[in-house]
């Protein structure tokens, strides 16, 4: 065959850059597992039945058909299609396994998630997500409202990536802010001004009064609220000053405020009370983030959630929850095609040991074996060539070591430094900082 | 909406089956990158003419459509359609990558694929399969086709699994012999041995004889050969015994002793020449491999693969390779299903910290926040209920350890024991064995 061209929209990373990608994702696993989320694979594929119930994603989905189906087998609504995020696929689980969960249940989920997108619109059709939720019985406190924002700061934190910021706000405050006002279709005006990024303060207060009836001075109270942003609980003052009281107001204020003030003091400077947040899903139901790029805020969140009331239930049982989801490939892969950041090696292996003949192989693997039963990454030379070609080897591959026997013993030399030292093979330990690849960014 | 019931092949485990599945994922995992296997993600989708090109399997794929899409968006060939293995992914991002990558080139892989089999046959639909592969330029020399099974012995070893046999052969072996023989279509008698445990014996010679032409003698020549099954080397003098001679035959049964000597070396009991061995897919052209459970052979092979020298060709050059794939949901799936794999907890959380009041809710996450900062899975009790009721939040999920204050100051409390004592927040440590949940099997 000819050779093969990139699909557009499936990113595909060469072995550097996924060396980076899984360290990345190993941190945050870590991270997660750290504040004791379990994790969770669900299958790729949905009855489209669930994938069409929700929101406007659900319009991108893959629709499956097996190569050699019959006439006779389900088509429509028991069709299958490719998950579009991690939530529903979530939701669905949390149902179908009620019975064999603990609540509150806390889990994270590291998948790839498809969007049928128009091809060549330059998004991704497949990209990677991290989410973690904590999903309760009836009732889920507000302090997971807290607890997953400092989840999220303490799982961004220490990745070799541009400064982030989360931003806050909660529904409750907006749409009690909107009824003390005296606004009644409050999920419509939320789903105006979230629009005031993309259509302008104008067009907003133009909107609000022609949709929900607002009266001018309304419409300026909403887009006042928008305006609000404190890295602080000072918002709080700033909303009680404009006047309006609302029990519903009063609850968001809370919740937010404790938000803040617990990532506030957790990672200072990480997290900002943005009243113009809003999240244009339809099943949020209190707190909503969104972190951003600082500076790159027009590139969209890069990390995403909120609470959910209503997303999952039966009938008989609601199953509210709150989550975060960070956009793994959306935050990653811009950075690795661009070089901004690399790993120092394309290669998991630390030594390389050199051959003076092939007979020599069996002894080799034999040293090579020792070296990785002390769990230091180790392969042997393709062959047994001139010293200096596999010196290229190595150094072709950012191996850092090469071993080899001579009549002094066995030696290891360093190829970077060209240092070379006669070593015992079971003490030798690498410098800690060359045992693995690492992350390296640029300048 | 009412219960979602699970979907026919499409096998979803709970938390404490995922913890074993993600621990000997992450066993293997390890063991790859200590023998300098790199790790890759290849996209889900492939182009439809890529997955029918090759085997059998290419008949069982999944076909896509965006639920958007438009009439003038490609279709038939240029489709795309989920892939049903990781070797075709493979061979295509190696001809895409090839000015990029270094050759030889090791990667590993671990991904779910899916085959759009009949639904209710009993089969999965989506099955996670790790896989390793070398590749080369050109040529590829033979003693990869010994390290990948030395990878493998290493890889399996260690794990909680049901005695497992790599059961070799290799095609230049039997074409060799048949062609020794006298027979003209060794493609076809490989095949048709293939077959011998599922027609038996007597079906086998009267397809040789019916299709290739052989003579009731050279039939039971191939059948003697096929019967042929040894733990070491002692293969060689049965065939050599035989009194065939052929070039090809002379070079098989040197790359087989080489495997066999190598892998029996290292993994004593593990391997087993085996001269029925064929697999099916036409595409290999050296050492064959497949392992199966001990005393279930009848289950099918839970790894296997072997070496190929024309999957990957772009016409100028080509890209002779050896891997092998374990299938790791086949492997566990029905272990973790029947219980006779299960973890010690269902969460990662060590250490539970109890709460006095919701007051103390600050305090204490700032005091898991110190032990996750060494390394200690903890979480934070979900509510300040009455002392027992928090011990049985731990209790139902398998956490050994709860930290309380009292007026002794901060206690930690192993709640299988009931042993309680007095600790430094910043100096305890959890048994070596209680720190990350750990693989228990049923006697």
């Amino acid at each position: 065959m000819s050779r093969p061209q990139p699909l557009s929209g499936f990113p595909e990373l060469l072995p550097r850059q996924r060396i980076v990608e899984q360290q990345v994702v190993d941190h945050l696993r870590r991270a997660f597992e750290l504040h004791g989320f379990a994790n969770l694979q669900t299958r790729a594929v949905e009855p489209m039945d669930q994938l069409l119930r929700k929101g406007e994603t659900s319009k991108e989905v893959y629709v499956l058909r097996r190569l050699q189906a019959e006439d006779t087998e389900p088509a429509g609504d028991d069709a299958l299609g490719l998950h579009f995020d991690l939530t529903v696929p979530f939701a669905r689980y949390v149902l179908e396994n009620a019975g064999k969960l603990n609540f509150p249940f806390r889990r994270y989920q590291i998948q790839p998630v498809w969007r049928g997108e128009r091809p060549q619109s330059g998004r991704y059709r497949e990209f990677w997500q991290a989410d973690i939720d904590i999903v309760d019985l009836g009732e889920l406190p507000a302090h997971y409202e807290v607890e997953v924002a400092l989840v999220v700061a303490d799982a961004l934190r220490g990745l070799p990536l541009p400064k982030l910021r989360m931003h806050v706000n909660n529904r409750k405050l907006s749409q009690g802010f909107y009824q003390g006002l005296g606004i009644r279709d409050t999920e419509e005006a939320l789903r105006i001004i979230d629009k005031l990024d993309k259509i302008g303060h104008d067009a907003v207060a133009k909107l609000l009064i022609d949709t929900v009836d607002a009266t001018p001075e309304q419409a300026e109270a909403c887009l006042k609220l928008a305006s609000i942003s404190t890295a602080d609980t000072s918002f709080v003052e700033q909303i009680r000053a404009l006047g309006v009281t609302d029990p519903l107001l009063d609850e968001g204020l809370d919740e937010l405020a404790a938000v803040v003030a617990a990532v506030a003091a957790e990672a200072p400077g990480f997290v900002v009370a943005d009243m113009k947040i809003a999240r244009g899903l339809d099943y949020y139901t209190g707190t909503v983030y969104e972190v951003f790029i600082e500076g790159q805020e027009h590139l969209g969140s890069v990390c995403s959630g909120g609470r959910y009331d209503k997303l999952a239930s039966d009938g008989k049982h609601t199953y509210p929850g709150v989550g975060l989801s960070i956009g793994v490939s959306r935050l990653l892969v811009p950075l690795l095609q661009s070089g901004a950041l690399d790993a120092t090696r394309e290669v998991p292996t630390c030594v390389l040991v050199a051959l003076a003949n092939e007979d020599e192989r069996p002894a080799a693997n034999a040293l090579a074996q020792r070296l990785r039963g002390r769990g230091i990454p180790t392969q042997v030379s393709p062959s047994a060539a001139k010293f200096g070609k596999q010196i290229k080897f190595a150094d072709k591959r950012g191996i850092p070591f090469v071993l080899f026997t001579n009549d002094e013993g066995t030696q290891i030399k360093d190829i970077r430094s060209g240092d070379q030292t006669t070593v015992d093979v079971d003490a030798w330990n690498p410098p800690a900082e060359d045992l693995h690849p690492t992350i390296v960014t640029a300048e």
